[in-house]
């Protein structure tokens, strides 16, 4: 099968998570989809379930090229992604497509992922796409993509793509779980580029000009040697890497086996200087610290006592009522009578 | 007196907040030390009466111009400062320089809000100087420095500099505090501008380039017209503002001028689209639930039985050997069986 539905879990029904983990390394869909759900599920017994799981698949983790790709709506990020991934198919990869959109909802669907709109890589057999995973807070939701993104590695798919439009801090928490940041902007009807917004350049190892094609080549090729210069200005890189902006057209197929090769370029640098492990380590102690804030923070949020002072708080601290400080210590002093009235 | 000396607070001994908010609004600056003292102090009792003072204090501010000065060592932020310093109390403004600096130690003093490096101005006695407050996580001292802030403005300081080295996201901390960012650079021996990190940029509403002075003029000029035109590319801001590049030599005087009448610009702005006000609501939101993060990880890091586990699952994740989550859980878990325990 190659066309990933979602799975629902039926009500009280456990997986045995040795079981999925034997199916997930030998690639079988149908227990990735499954781990997927069971990992994007508040439910507590699923939340355990899940735990179990990863903890059993890390050992088979690691070896996929952890690929980040933000931009704008409406620069082309899926013509952009299918036309990489079926070219990387073609070349004997596996490729998974992941989606970190906060704004998505469970009825609504969220527009990145959407196999409607990459329909030749989702008939592909050796191409793996999920929707992003509903609603709830940037960080909820971009870990239960890195963990998806565990389970995508452990079925042997090696490289993974993870899609954002870019929307507040989602660029940074993709860029927080891959190797390789890919900016994709495309020209615009001026000066600007559309696709750059205020703090989006910061993350980008490489910055594609998408569009390149008819009308608007010469103009984007134009831009894109304005944006290079501008960025090797800006961003005196680490001593590995200065990011790099390169032209393409998705839809005329053109500069996209470039793509790759300054993917690997760039993962070369890295693992020359050593950065690529060091990276991944340090990614892996923040999501830890990301777990614990996000934890914390949820608890705080769901605990009735705690919950129903929320917005008085908030309204208060912004009209100036109240210092931050006294609001918090507030707040925690409410959390804490709470733990202490023992459970 | 016009120097500002740390004043101790001896063991047991607790200032009645009414008399230090009473000696803060008549603009006594020993009131002001003991205040600060206070706020940067790591004992309970210290820590609840700076919770009471801020509380009476808060109708009394709000009303200074807040700016952020951020820029690498050696490009010329002491000169600078006192140079806008000087100008500004000439001009009939009291202001006040404080610091952001998370390695700062007690015994070694800080170079940002170094009195020695600002003579001129710390003998104004329209101006008030004060060190960053010693170590701790940035966090802790951006906090810290906050607090200290309001402590200014409710003494009738009506101009407060933040002054921040630019280290890691010490530059993002301070311009969640104040309504302008001043980012300062220097030209160096090549093409770059000394003093331009990755990000450091993404915070600036006005940059400066200092030392145009003798030979590097003609040269720092020249790249500041490519820093100008990179930023409008890269940073299309806000609808009110467009960040502006503008030159100035603090040795020699010339464009100093200029900058306040440039912060001016950006303030009229920020207030006739109201974005002053909203920005304003928003990082006193922004600062309650740091200060509810913060106080949170202090717990799990001082409570014993989590701190222990702190360096082992830190080494575990960075290792693979366990999954952020599990790490998160683990501890987590330690930290809730200490609450349950009754205290």
């Amino acid at each position: 099968m190659v066309v990933m539905p979602e799975v629902p879990l039926a009500m009280g029904e456990n997986p045995d998570a040795e079981v999925l983990a034997e199916g997930i390394r030998s690639g079988d869909r149908r227990a990735m989809g499954r781990a997927i759900t069971l990992i994007e599920s508040r439910r507590p017994d699923h939340q355990y379930q899940a735990l179990e799981l990863l903890d059993m698949l890390l050992p088979d983790t690691g070896n996929a090229v952890r690929i980040g790709v933000s931009g704008a709506p409406g620069v082309g990020k899926s013509t952009f992604i299918e036309a990489v991934g079926v070219g990387l198919t073609a070349a004997g990869h596996r490729v998974a497509v992941l989606a970190v959109d906060p704004s998505s909802s469970r009825s609504g669907g969220s527009i990145l992922g959407d196999k409607t709109r990459m329909n030749d890589l989702s008939r592909d057999p050796a191409a793996f796409i999920r929707p992003s995973p509903s609603g709830g807070t940037l960080g909820g939701v971009a870990r239960r993509t890195r963990e998806a993104m565990l389970v995508c590695e452990a079925a042997g798919f090696d490289v993974i793509i993870v899609e954002t439009v870019g929307v507040g801090q989602s660029e940074t928490a993709v860029a927080d779980m891959v190797d390789t940041s890919l900016l994709l902007i495309a020209p615009g009807g001026g000066d600007e580029l559309q696709g750059i917004k205020r703090g989006i350049v910061e993350t980008a190892d490489i910055v594609f000009v998408n569009k390149t094609d008819g009308d608007l080549a010469s103009q984007a090729k134009a831009v894109a040697a304005e944006y290079a210069a501008a960025l090797r200005l800006l961003r005196p890189a680490t001593k590995s890497w200065v990011p790099r902006i390169q032209t393409c057209s998705a839809l005329e197929n053109t500069g996209i086996g470039n793509v790759w090769r300054t993917i690997e370029a760039h993962r070369r640098a890295l693992r020359t200087s050593g950065a690529l492990g060091r990276r991944r380590e340090a990614q892996a102690r923040h999501w830890m610290w990301n777990e614990i804030s996000e934890s914390l923070i949820a608890s705080l949020r769901e605990e009735p006592a705690t919950a129903a002072l929320i917005p008085e708080l908030e309204r208060d601290v912004s009209a100036g009522r109240t210092t931050p400080g006294a609001a918090a210590k507030r707040l925690l002093g409410a959390f804490r009578a709470v733990g202490d009235g023992g459970r």
